[in-house]
Order: structure tokens, then C-alpha cells, then sequence
């Protein structure tokens, strides 16, 4: 086997044509068994071996230095720069991450795992090079979607003013997670139709020089085509045309669902673990095409994520025209919200709340300034989401929750979440945006809360001398600590679930000074400008103490949620011990 | 005079051609009356008063929607649009915002000032009328260095999507506020020197249909052009040729000190106020072209505002390469600031606190996940700075001091700038951010602090009783206040300056708690998700009372400091009174 011969990229260039298409098959089939057992990005990193291969064959890196956008078609690049015991050997499947890595390997530059920057990052690379009077390529790879999200945009517009060596290197896959949207795929199209000749070229037009490469899954011809541009003194985009999930006949016939997966049956395609039933995706897709019936001016926003609330391809369907997919362009998606919100329209963009980070100043200006009644709803919020750096769950309340006239809510069963939405698609006074509950717990119980009456926390169980406030997803474990108090003291606590984030009950807060000596708060997020903290402010003058409980402001990678829990005393007995001793 | 009878667009309709250059030349008098009076921007408006009476003559606002970028260029649609008053009479020039305003007028319809956002909102504004069913133009115009920023870009991309009614205006003057930077400005250079007829055009390359306008300030020519694509049925650029500062000799000769003006003589050009002396923006450009000589590594970085941190043309040219301006792209800013940085470079990236906040997701993914030692001056974060809802400087911390791995520093003095300055462009620890103070306050101190001994505040009068950390511009406002506690209870407090915004010193807040009752916390800023919480979070299960300083979370306009200085009890007297009561 080639590729146990591989350390680093010298190796791959002591092979000859025949010997790297073998390396090439290899590598497929490494690709497919470590996916089929662990599950991970597979659509992407099938359709880039080529590539790859081609690259490691032309440039040297680490002095020639190759940035990987989203970086998760990175595997087959690990495999060549002295990691494939991580891909040949299931002992070391987990040595390393699914994203480039600085600190895995010095052929990594940068850890990312949001799209649309590796022009913009590779730019800098160059700059600095330049800077230093230092010679080598800097390569961005681009693909899968990025595109069309601003950054990279932006990145492909400011290239040019290099005026020195800098290759994008543009994978067009034909392909977003999802199907691509926006113009500017159109422009692709009509490049690969006329072999890459049309006059009428994107890149062009944002000054970059551009070779096209039919096949991009042509190991030769990648590697003329590599040949062709290294060393070149002006930036220059590549682009090839690869076939996502390619070596895996079920990928390549549907792309969206093999874009990620869970570890499955390699004969069947089939997931060894079968889909939970009922999620917050699939209750809130049933629930606005629902409504979508009743209401034409409802829509339904992605930015390329329309899996995050259960718009399946059949679902995007039913939804028509009350479907909107702006591509990879969270602010646009903002800003469309924001207009068709002033436009009189009803619109709900579904995000992932690591991609919400993305859209501040659409928030805080095209949105809150204008205070238009658009729905934002925030999925995947918690410690219990991913556990990869570059898309934890956990940062969105201090990024939402201190805008102006954004209403943040926290449901915690499905009725109030539900209800929330109900009352946030019908109403017209705020931007809404709801951190939509990991687990699906349902109680049966009516809502009639009336959520336009801001800032109303509710009492869900009445008691003395300790008030637990427990927002959102740690609403259960607040309900478990206060038992553990009941056990550890004899007292039973008062249990608050506060439903808002953005505000602070006042009049509630006030009252619980006569009985209450301590307030609990716990949150599913960092502590640092979150919500405990404005109620420690709240008290800061008076009697009352307060203890907040969350996680700490850190960058978590690849993480055992009960030891980051626990790591941050977020557990019911620990909790119980910190009250009792002010009780 | 004509402009007297126009109360709303149909009586532009009114006017023959002859009457309608007359109307242009009204206008432009009243705008060099009003702005030479009062100040304002000046060449983006005096280019674009021919476009926007052919946009009135030609469309039916409101019925048919045009969206200003940036909206700085929308003084003349005011005058259009029942607003003349507030040009021709001096008592109501008041009346109106530098920016559109739908509490207005019903002819404007967001509140914007940031850059890039007209075609996405206007495509919501599209889709909105889509859903409904409705008819009317949508037009976003857009120009004026706007384009390169990532928003409007992917708006660009994904407008043909809405595969209806869409007219996108793009006002092409040549400049952004400094010159134009970027690879698509030679391709509108390549359209214009082609009479629109070049093949390589990025309007279409998008996906848009396109016309061509040579003499952007010909009424004849934009009506003509203007009815060409009314009532379109699908998305269509118009590019305009106009001239920036058109009508005012100076202003068309220096573009860019004529984007921007304060009051000034109309016969000579010079301000009636001469500028300040000494300035941060001055001292940071001496101090970092001093050093840029000794290190080619160092570099200066801006997206479209050199202005911020004092890079005149003059400055710029004495930099040479170790100068970037990515143009109005502040994503590519911080992502290419943390490439330079991974390639071992010093970039300093130069920022207005209001745009800051269009970076959100590269300071956390791009530059702090990564923890690359990039510097960032952040200038005009304070209620002090401008006063427009659009351009505050008040949300920064809760923005910036909340991601992990960042640190953020506010210093008080010259002295300590130019030596945390020094400092943070020498090590390679850290990313770091300075909030730069906005007046300058010169003591003549030596610093001698370690400052990568992070967290460390320093007290500068030892007290007991109460304890005011005064952070950053409020430092002066916590030195007062402890002078009136004094004064009020006899009992000399300790004064602190914290320095950092993203930790506490635990050590030294804990030592407090031998001493003091009461700890009091300022911040230029609003209060949510800030500094001040933090150290109310540390002391909430003590008995230290905490009063936290600092602005309510809300969207201010055009606002009296001093009013709003005092409604949030930031007076050394409000603050003595609250603190006695503990004391």
C-alpha cells in the first residue's frame, strides 16, 4: 500500500502517474471505512482526493502553504502531511480533529470551521510574506459553497491588490450542503460549459487571471494545471470541476444528505443508528408549513443550513415560494429578514447559533435600529451540542442578549417553545429570536403566557431563602438542584424559569429580598456578559447574593460535556453545597 | 425657486427638462448652504442630486421602494420628499438625521448608516412584495466604495434569485471615503472606459442584467435610462458615472477630504473651527510610521478609513507597502490581520468602534480561536464620540470583551497608550485590542507596567470603605466621583484603573473585601454584558456591595451627552449619594 509509505508530501512525489492514482484509490477507500465507523464530513473530502494528491505532487509545503476553507475537506490532506495512521488505523481514529489544525502539523495554518475565509486568511499569509521579502506560493482552497458567503467575496475582491503570487484554488462542486444558490453559480456554470472561456468571469471581473480545469478529479490534469500557476507573480484562481462524495455511488447521487454523516453500513448506505423521532427541526418545519397555509406573507430563511429546522428537500418543496435559501450568506439572510419584516412579510431565519456570530452588525443595524418584527430562531445553543472550537453552541447570549430591542426568549418544553413562536410570528412591536431547546421535553401543559408583555419571569414552584433561576436547557438541572438544596437543608427553594434573556423581572427580583437570602442562576453558555450576570448586577447594592452558574469564557475543543460540566460546578450536588453554605 | 414648491415627488413630475436642471442647480446651492453651515457629508450628496431627481421624476415613491447604502447620500432625496425646509431655512435644519429615517418620512424606509446593507434589504423589501402579491419597483442604490463590503456583495449574488422586479443604482464616483481599494473597481473602470459594453462585467457575472449611464449627473440621460428598466421583470444593474463633490470646485479636486465636512468659509473652503492639536489618530500614525522604520514587518491596516488612526494621503505614501487599505471590508481586515500575524508579520488594524461590531464572527474564528498576536486599535468608543443611532461607540465591550483568548485594554493616558501600544505590537502571545481613549490626557508618567502580566489593575489612591474602579474614559468621571465620596462622608476612597476589560484581578478584588463595603465600577459603555458585571458576578456570594456605572442598554439618537450622562447617574454627585448610602 502507497499510503502507509506516505510521511509527508515528498513522499507523494517520489510516485509516478500510475502509482497516484493507485495512492488515490487508497485513500478513498481509507476515506470510506473511518467514515463508515465514525461518521464525519464525507461528500466534501470524497470529491477533493484528486486534488489533494495533485497539490502535495506540485507545491512544498510547508513553505508553500495551503489554507483549507471550512477545512473540513481537509482529510485527505491529514493523510499526505505525516497523519494518515489516523485514517489507516482505527486505534488512532480519534488522534485527530475534523478541522486544519496548527497544532497537529505544521502543513496546517490555521484552525477554522466557518466558511467563506480562507482567501481573506491566505491574503494575510501572502502579505506577510511579501512583508518579509520571504518567496513560496500561498494556495486558498475554496469550495462546497463558501463562495458566496462576504467574506470570501470580499477576500476575492481585495486578492488583486497583492499584486504578488496568491492562487485561489476554487473547487465547484456544484454544490452548497445543500443545492447552491445565488448568482454567481450561474457565472460557474457557464464557465465549465465553455471550458472555462466565457469572457464573462467572475474572477475576472474581481481582477484575478483564472485557469479552468475540466476534470478536476484528473489527477494529470490538476497537476498541468498546478504546474501551470506555481510560482506566478499576480493572483490567479484555479478552478476545477469535482464531483462531490465521488468513489461512493449513493454520495454522488445525493449530495445533500452525504454531505455529513454518521457512521454507517458501507453495502447499504444505511445509518447503524437509526434518526431520533421528533426534534425541535422537524416540530418547527411541521409547524410553519402549518402555518404557511394560512399565512402567504410567512417565509421560511436559510443560509444554507435548511436542515437546521427540518426543511429536508420535500419540505423546501411544500414551502415553494415561502422558502428562501440566500446561499452561505448569514447577513444577507439578515438583512432580507429585516426587509421583508419592514415590507409587511412574516419572516423566520433558522441558524445554527455558531453561525449567528456572523451577523452582528446585521442584527444590531438592519435589524434592532429599525426594530422590525422579524423571527430569528437559534438552534444548537448548549454545551450538549458540537464539541468542535470552530462551532460550539455556546457564545450566542452576550453576542444577542445585550443588543437593543432584540427580545432573546428561552423556551424549555416543546408547548413553550411552540407558543413562543406563535406569539413571535403574529406579533409586530420586536425582532424576536428564540434559543430553540436542544431536547424535546414535553409536559402537555397549556401556555397562556402573553409574551408580549416583556420580561415576565414565571414561578414554577414556590419556596424560601434560595430562588433558583434556571434558563432554557439548564431549566432541569436547576429543578435537580433545587431538590438536592431541599435534601442537603431542609428548605425548599424557589424555582424560576425566566424565559427572557434580554431583561431582568424587576418587580420579581425585587420581592424575593423579603424571604430569599440567595439567588441561583444557571445558563447554557458562557457566563461572561451573559445572563446571571445582570442579575448580579441587579442585586449588586443589596443583602441578596447570588451565585451564577455557567461555563467559563474558553475556547473548548473535542470536550466530555459531564467533565466540562462538572469543571464548572454544574451539577446539582455542587450547586446544593455553594447555596447551603450561604443559606 | 422651484425647490420651494416641491412638497413631495409628484411635483418633481411636474417640471419640464429645463426646469428640472434649474431644480439640480437649487439644490446643490441649498446643500452647499446647509453644509457649509453646519457640516455634514458633502461629495457624496453633491454627486448624486441629478440621479435623484431622475429617480423621483421617473418613480412613484413610496409605491415603488428606493433604499439608500450607507444613506449619507440621501440629502437630496429629502429635499425631494416633503424635507426641503430642513435645507433651505436655517431654523429647520435640525429637523432631519444625516440618514434615512422612516419616523420621518414615509418615503424612507430603514434607519442605516453602516455600509453594504441596500441590496439585501431591498431584496426583503422584493420578496415581501412578492409574497403579497403586490406591484412596484424595488431599487437599491448603492455606490461610493459600498460595493466591496461583504453584505452588498452577497446581496449582489443572491438578488437574481428573487427572479422579479429588482433595479440595484450603483452610483460609481471612483472614490470610497479614500480612494477606492480593491479588484472590482477596475472592472467598473473597465465598464466605464467600454461604454458599459465590456464582456467581463461583475454586475452580470452575478446574475444581473445591466445598462450603462456615462454622464451619471445628465437628468436626461438617468430618465431615460431610469424608464428603460422601470417595471423590469427581473433583477438589473444601472451603473452611473458621477462626480463626487460635483458643483464645488475644492471638493471635486480632493475627493477625500471633501467626503465629510465640518462647518466651513464657502468661498475659501477652510473650516471655521481650525482641528485640534494633538489627537490619537495623530499620535498613533507618528508613533507606528516610527516604528514601521525599524520593523518592514509592522504594518498598518484599515477597511476604508485611514482617517481613524491618522493615515493622511501624506501618511499613507510615507508607509508604502507596509500600509493596506482592503477598502470597506472590515471581515477581510481582521482575517487578513491574523494571516499576517500566523505569518509571522505585526499588522495593526485601525477601527472606529462602530464598525467593530461588523467583525464579530473573524474576531472569534479568524483571529482569536487562533490566538494570533494581531493588534487592534479600536477609536471613537464613547458616548463622547459621534452621536447618530447609527455610529455609536458604546456597544464594543460586551462585543469584544467576551470572546476567549482576547485581550482588550483601556487605557486612560497618553503614556500608558503609547506604552500598551508598545507592548502589544512586540509580543506574540496574544490578540489585543485597545479601546483608544478619545480625549487626550497627558500626565508625563513613565509606564513601567508588565503588561503580559494580564488582568492586573493597579490602585492609584489607596482608601478604604469604597473602591472605584473607573475604567478607561470614565476614569477621569470615577476620580471626580471619589473626590465628591470624600468630600460627602469624610472617608477617602481607593481609586482604581482596571486597564483590562476582559478579566478580572481576583487577587486584588478579593483583597478589597479586608477594607471597603462598597465597590463602584464605570464604563463608558452600556452596562449589559460589560466590564462592570463581571465584577459583580465575583462578588456575589460576598457581602461587597457593587454599584456598576454605565450606560442603560439602548439606541440613542442625536442625544445631549450631559442629559444622558445624568439619566444614567454618571455625575461624581449621583455617584457620592448612591455610595454613601452603603458606606
Amino acid at each position: 500500500m502507497y499510503l502507509e509509505q506516505i510521511n509527508n508530501p515528498a513522499d507523494v512525489k517520489k510516485l509516478d502517474k500510475s502509482q497516484l492514482e493507485v495512492l488515490a484509490s487508497e485513500m478513498r477507500s481509507a476515506l470510506l471505512a473511518k467514515l463508515s465507523k465514525r461518521g464525519g464530513h464525507f461528500g466534501p473530502n470524497l470529491g477533493m482526493v484528486e486534488a489533494t494528491i495533485a497539490l502535495h505532487y506540485v507545491f512544498n509545503s510547508p513553505e508553500d502553504k495551503i489554507v483549507f476553507d471550512v477545512s473540513h475537506q481537509s482529510y485527505p490532506h491529514k493523510m499526505l502531511t505525516g497523519r494518515k495512521d489516523a485514517f489507516l488505523k482505527e486505534e488512532h481514529y480519534g488522534d485527530v480533529s475534523g478541522y486544519t489544525n496548527p497544532k497537529e502539523s505544521e502543513h496546517d495554518f490555521f484552525t477554522v470551521g466557518h466558511t467563506s475565509t480562507s482567501v481573506s486568511l491566505a491574503c494575510g499569509l501572502a502579505k506577510a510574506r511579501d512583508l518579509k521579502g520571504e518567496k513560496g506560493n500561498v494556495i486558498a482552497v475554496i469550495g462546497d459553497g463558501s463562495l458566496s458567503g462576504g467574506e470570501a467575496l470580499e477576500g476575492l475582491d481585495f486578492a488583486p491588490e497583492l499584486k504578488s503570487n496568491f492562487i485561489v484554488l476554487v473547487n465547484d462542486n456544484d454544490m452548497s450542503i445543500a443545492e447552491n444558490h445565488g448568482g454567481l453559480y450561474s457565472n460557474l456554470k457557464l464557465l465549465r460549459d465553455t471550458d472555462g472561456k466565457a469572457e464573462c468571469n467572475l474572477f475576472k471581473a474581481f481582477g484575478l487571471d483564472y485557469v479552468f480545469v475540466k476534470d478536476g478529479n484528473d489527477i494529470q490534469a490538476l497537476i498541468e494545471a498546478f504546474q501551470k500557476v506555481k510560482d506566478i507573480n499576480h493572483p490567479v484562481a484555479v478552478h476545477i470541476y469535482t464531483q462531490k462524495g465521488k468513489g461512493y455511488a449513493l454520495a454522488e447521487n445525493n449530495k445533500e444528505t452525504w454531505h455529513y454523516c454518521m457512521p454507517f453500513d458501507l453495502a447499504t448506505g444505511k445509518p447503524h443508528s437509526a434518526p431520533a423521532g421528533e426534534t425541535f427541526a422537524s416540530i418547527t418545519a411541521e409547524y410553519l408549513l402549518t402555518k404557511m397555509k394560512e399565512n402567504k406573507n410567512l417565509a421560511a430563511i436559510t443560509a444554507g443550513t435548511p436542515a437546521a429546522f427540518g426543511f429536508t428537500e420535500e419540505n423546501r418543496k411544500k414551502a415553494g415560494n415561502q422558502f428562501v435559501d440566500v446561499g452561505i450568506a448569514e447577513e444577507t439572510a439578515v438583512a432580507l429578514s429585516s426587509g421583508m419584516a419592514a415590507g409587511g412579510a412574516k419572516p423566520v431565519w433558522g441558524v445554527f447559533s455558531s453561525f449567528i456570530q456572523r451577523t452582528f452588525d446585521q442584527l444590531s443595524q438592519d435589524l434592532c435600529i429599525n426594530n422590525n418584527p422579524a423571527v430569528i430562531l437559534n438552534f444548537w445553543a448548549s454545551i450538549y451540542a458540537m464539541s468542535d472550537v470552530t462551532h460550539l453552541g455556546i457564545y450566542d447570549i452576550p453576542l444577542v442578549s445585550n443588543i437593543p430591542n432584540m427580545v432573546y426568549m428561552a423556551p424549555v418544553t416543546k408547548e413553550e417553545y411552540i407558543s413562543m413562536l406563535d406569539w413571535s410570528t403574529n406579533q409586530k412591536e420586536h425582532p424576536v429570536a428564540i434559543r430553540v431547546p436542544v431536547q424535546v421535553i414535553s409536559d402537555g401543559k397549556e401556555v397562556k403566557k402573553d409574551w408580549g408583555a416583556l420580561n415576565k419571569y414565571e414561578v414554577t414552584q414556590k419556596g424560601e431563602k434560595a430562588a433558583v433561576i434556571a434558563l432554557g436547557n439548564f431549566y432541569g438541572l436547576g429543578f435537580q438542584a433545587a431538590k438536592a438544596i431541599e435534601a442537603k437543608t431542609g428548605v425548599k427553594p424557589t424555582i424560576i424559569n425566566p424565559y427572557y434573556i434580554t431583561g431582568v423581572d424587576e418587580e420579581l427580583l425585587e420581592s424575593l429580598k423579603a424571604s430569599h437570602k440567595v439567588v441561583i442562576t444557571l445558563e447554557d453558555g458562557i457566563l461572561d456578559g451573559g445572563f446571571g450576570e445582570k442579575i448580579s448586577r441587579f442585586y449588586g447594592a443589596s443583602d441578596m447574593k447570588v451565585l451564577n452558574y455557567g461555563l467559563k469564557k474558553e475556547f473548548l475543543d473535542r470536550f466530555n460535556v459531564e467533565e466540562v460540566l462538572k469543571k464548572n460546578r454544574l451539577t446539582p450536588e455542587l450547586i446544593a453545597q455553594d447555596a447551603a453554605a450561604l443559606m
